[in-house]
């Protein structure tokens, strides 16, 4: 299940970005399953990862790759986490590098790793060795829907954003792919993204704007409140197109920093939109709290309540249980008198206590649709945070409880 | 579904209590939704309350009520939790009090109400002043059953634990009943327990007391990580067995404290076990951990883990859920090489990755039982904790998103 219709716009190629998909078997027998994406030299690249302490070997090896040379391959399988799978799972990351560094002739540590998957079963090395030459034969720069599917877990469906932004009279391409569907909670979850641009950004820069829109993205959805152990997203600068954002506050980097802003937007919430048996896509505004952090706590309070989600499961407007996750999320000084609850356009709660114009009929028509957004006013400050969740289906369970057999 | 069976032994009525249930017709036709227990003079009470902000107006009423008088009654609704219902709610929750003063002639601080059941509508008081009467006609020492059976909601069934202990001499007797199975979660939650005894406590041990014991029990329980309106917790002291508890480091106090405790337990686990569509019931050990609060950060995050949680619906040894779980908890600097993981008498992890001699048959074996012991070893201190906890099932969806309609 999932909710609307994936990505269905025009994919550009990002110049400097080759793709290629293999199935080599790992888990699923034909299906594209291991991915290489190459960069052209001197592409600038960001990450970020996983905060989960039992993080996965391919995130242990990426990140000491990246810390010493510019990257030139990422290497992606699905099937298997390679993660709680001690030193030899940090080896078998280091071979399948060394497959893809031995054969296009760079250093080991110019290939980042990243796997998804079964936790705690060796990687099947071998496979991955035995079809790299194959992956070298395939590279191309279009691969971008092959290489959207080749990432995928219990995804139903890839996601995809595409875009180009004319800066100075040249054409910028942004383009990205990512995965994950459970285990999504801040702080980067079973979730791995890639983002490439063909402008040119220094590094520094490039890891200050992955930081900046990741947290506004990708750390702001939440399917179950479970974090993983293999997550990272990569923000890509193979400068091919000649034009540099460096000024921030110049317009035209302006402009492009907006539309890489609603690249993680759109990336972070098509993720949410085929959640694990999502049927809704809930966008939860906390508004007028004092701090930032005290409205994501009351945002998270209610994304990640069973009692909120399977309501809105059953496009039921039971704003009992949204007012009882607001009640305790830890914040200890909140007059509970001043809260207002919306569901859409339609007032819920107001002065803490039902709204006296409120019907459960006007609130039955806002919970029928499969987009929800869901609207506190905390009467406290000037601060605001918005993030996205899906309610909690039957098929969630099922998809879980399955997943290994 | 449920795991087990409920209580099958003996119930003692307790010297200086009477109960009464009715139908009142609330919300549910033809079954027990109005309870009235009548406390001898002079008997001793103490209550914990729900620390949800969004606490319920009989919730309020109470807390002011027991502050004031000696209560003399307990009347107790299902069906409707009068909760987010303003002030109206508690003008009704007083009007209730107030019928059941009204007709035994003591004060109406003497009557403290307790409400369960859906949130956000007003309380038909006009159906419980109705029936007050009848149920001062069927008041009677042995109504444990009908009062269990008339404070459910969602439960499958009563919660009921009963036991007596010798004392110098003399029997001395504990009952308790208790209610609830989803919302359930530390610091009380959707929970309604009543604890007697015909023991001579003082006021402020028998606060103390019931702090402690609930705090190893009902606050040590978790189904969804909810956290109810409504819940308390309440213990009674008649004092009609005219055996004093008074002397902590008395052998005979000592005994009676040690039957307390586990009529705690008791009622708690009943409540797990009856848990939303509960298939396991699943213990959570944390060991050697620096401290408690470290062994309880730890326990709950693996016990509310959605993934966890399907994998042991699924009866799957899905251990690398568990130790995802165990890195997300947020102890910084845990040393994930020390982790040890063992499902029932099974070691899974060892050195923070899977033991050399574990199988999945091993694994399996332990899965297929309804009763799991999970058991986590920090390596870092001397503390430990345990709590209690279900799986996550279709059942508990289908309970929380069909529940109002």
């Amino acid at each position: 299940m999932a909710v609307g219709s994936g990505y269905t716009g025009e994919i550009f190629p990002v110049a400097g970005i080759k793709l290629a998909a293999a199935k080599s078997g790992i888990r699923y027998r034909d299906c594209f399953d291991l991915v290489l994406i190459e960069l052209a030299e001197n592409s600038n690249v960001a990450g970020v990862f996983t905060q989960n302490l039992f993080c996965a070997a391919p995130v242990t090896v990426a990140k000491n790759h990246i810390r010493s040379e510019l990257p030139r391959y990422f290497l992606i399988n699905t099937g298997n986490a390679n993660a709680g799978t001690g030193h030899a799972g940090e080896l078998n990351a280091l071979r399948s590098c060394d497959a893809i560094a031995g054969i296009s002739d760079v250093l080991v540590e110019q290939v980042l790793p990243f796997s998804t998957g079964v936790i705690g079963e060796q990687l099947p090395v071998e496979k991955i060795i035995a079809i790299a030459p194959e992956l070298f034969v395939n590279l191309a720069s279009d691969k971008w829907e092959d290489a959207a599917w080749g990432i995928l877990t219990t995804d139903t469906r890839p996601k995809l954003v595409s875009t180009q932004v004319e800066l100075k009279g040249k054409k910028v391409t942004l383009t990205g792919i990512a995965k994950g569907s459970g285990m999504i909670k801040p702080n980067m979850a079973t979730m791995l993204a890639f983002v490439f641009t063909d402008a040119v950004i220094n590094e520094e820069l490039l890891n200050q704007l992955l930081k900046q829109f990741a947290d506004k993205s990708f750390n702001r959805i939440t399917v179950d409140g479970d974090m993983s152990t293999n997550d990272c997203c990569m923000l890509v600068a193979t400068g091919k197109a000649n034009i540099s954002i460096d000024k921030l506050d110049d317009s035209d980097c302006a402009k492009f920093m907006k539309e890489l802003q609603q690249v993680f937007i759109e990336l972070s919430t098509q993720l949410i939109k085929d959640g694990e048996g999502a049927t809704k896509f809930i966008t939860v505004n906390i508004e007028s709290g004092k701090t930032s952090e005290e409205c994501l706590q009351v945002a998270y309070a209610i994304a990640e309540s069973m009692l909120v989600k399977t309501a809105i499961f059953a496009s039921d407007p039971n704003w009992g249980r949204i007012l009882a996750a607001i009640g305790c999320a830890g914040i200890e000084d909140l007059d509970i008198h001043t809260v207002t609850i919306d569901i859409g356009d339609v007032r819920i709660v107001s002065n803490g206590r039902v709204d006296l114009d409120y019907t459960e009929e006007k609130g039955q028509s806002q919970m029928n649709a499969d987009e929800i957004t869901l609207t506190i006013g905390l009467q406290r400050g000037k601060f605001k945070e918005s993030i996205w969740t899906t309610d909690l289906s039957h098929d969630y369970i099922s998809i879980n409880a399955d997943y290994r057999t």
